[in-house]
């Protein structure tokens, strides 16, 4: 077996600043399917609910994800972060909250936290980091307009 | 909207040595079903196949995780992060390498790196961290002869 | 290769009458990560709704399936049948509906419509058939007050 | 609430004659994610795992399905069907037969049959229906080469 070619280190240093006022939130609930044998959520879901947040995100923004793509941008995600505090349990109702963390005309970050629907305990929280590119995955630049509303309050 | 209760921040500085001679390779394929419409491999796919891989290290081991969970053990995944460098498409082979980076009675790190099946070229990696609990979520320590065995070349 | 040992034969005759009154609709809409590199949602979401669709039957009849489970009857899953008409797109939004459409001690028939959220076009249709176990996966008979609630307009 | 609209029935009695000679067979494996609260593998998996079937199927002819895509031919499933004997339990291996069970232009036909690995029990049985299509999801006719090499022992 060969030695890792890689030398890479995760000093993935995102320090986040989420205690702003401009975040949205969302309700999900934990379909049977997203559950394990361990009797709870599995940890993948979690990565497909902060999807469905920033897709919320965008369109509470009037700027809806499928319009952006149809404008030729994509933001494709090159980081992705959770990090799991309480487990999540079949048909339970939860919250996600979605803050637009970044955003320049390269790049983009959504942080998320998942907090129960009753007290607001933490459930889980973390980041997606996102590149711009055209549909050949050429990276390109967001315009002023979609950066714009997407930072609107 | 509520002030978001978090001043959390990621510094999750974890730093990897993945430059070890001890890690264990296995042959994926992308199915269709984790392709989505940009023509790619699903972001969250990456975790599933992080999971697998952890699931062949242990086996490789002789210790199949099964094993280590009928002994009462579960290995509970509290950080899950990836890193994406090259688009995986539909039927596309390619190699995971699995690390056990860190292993503690009460903590567990796994390292991943996908490449491509010629070239060895890098896809992503990433890492999942793991506390140690018994079937009811509570913490526990993990024996000797597992800690042992998954450490072992 | 061996010779197939199966001679069965899925002449899977039934006839869905579901004309009738008693059904409920919920309103769902297509995740990024349920779209495949055809640009539409993939085959086996469709199960995964109709799933979510029963478990909404049992709600809005206030038997929630979480507390069928609780109470140790399994409406464990014998047969699935999805047809499809009409494909769904990421971010469309649409109607499931949820028809009773048998039930006996033993034995549960769901049925399933996906149409459109605009003009009610069929987006696809389909069953579920259930039979009745305790936890240990041995069939056993459902109480008069769970077939008397699911069944109640 | 709405009367449905549909008066269709599902008198879908496609009668499978799989004691043919020529079927394959792939071994696959239950992951982690793949199973459920109930401690076994989810029923929609089974219809990702007869998609891997049939792609192995036609890569196994030498016509691998990402060719047949690449030449402008989709293979659109109309209908999926599954019938469940015996439930699957995470890192058990299996056996998934595929079997062409028609093709004509128009239409294709895969049916599947899931066994056990060691005394190949049935599992689960099942098939899927699929019209050919173009990549705008117009009606369109395989040519013969690719009838004449899916059908070839």
């Amino acid at each position: 077996m060969r030695k890792s070619q890689s030398s890479e280190n995760f000093s993935n240093k995102i320090v986040l600043n989420k205690g702003k006022e401009n975040f949205i939130e969302i309700e999900e609930i934990v379909r049977y399917s997203e559950t394990d044998q361990m009797g709870v959520a599995h940890n993948k879901n979690y990565f497909e609910w902060f999807e469905i947040g920033r897709t919320e995100y965008c369109r509470q923004k009037n700027i809806p994800y499928k319009n952006i793509e149809a404008q030729g941008y994509y933001l494709v995600v090159v980081e992705a972060y959770c990090k799991y505090k309480k487990p999540l349990r079949y048909d339970e109702k939860f919250i996600i909250r979605i803050f637009l963390e970044k955003i320049t005309p390269k790049k983009v970050v959504f942080a998320y936290e998942l907090v129960t629907k009753e007290d607001k305990e933490l459930i889980a929280s973390g980041y997606t980091v996102h590149i711009v590119t055209n549909s050949k995955a050429q990276t390109r630049s967001l315009p002023p307009h979609i950066i714009d509303g997407l930072k609107a309050s």
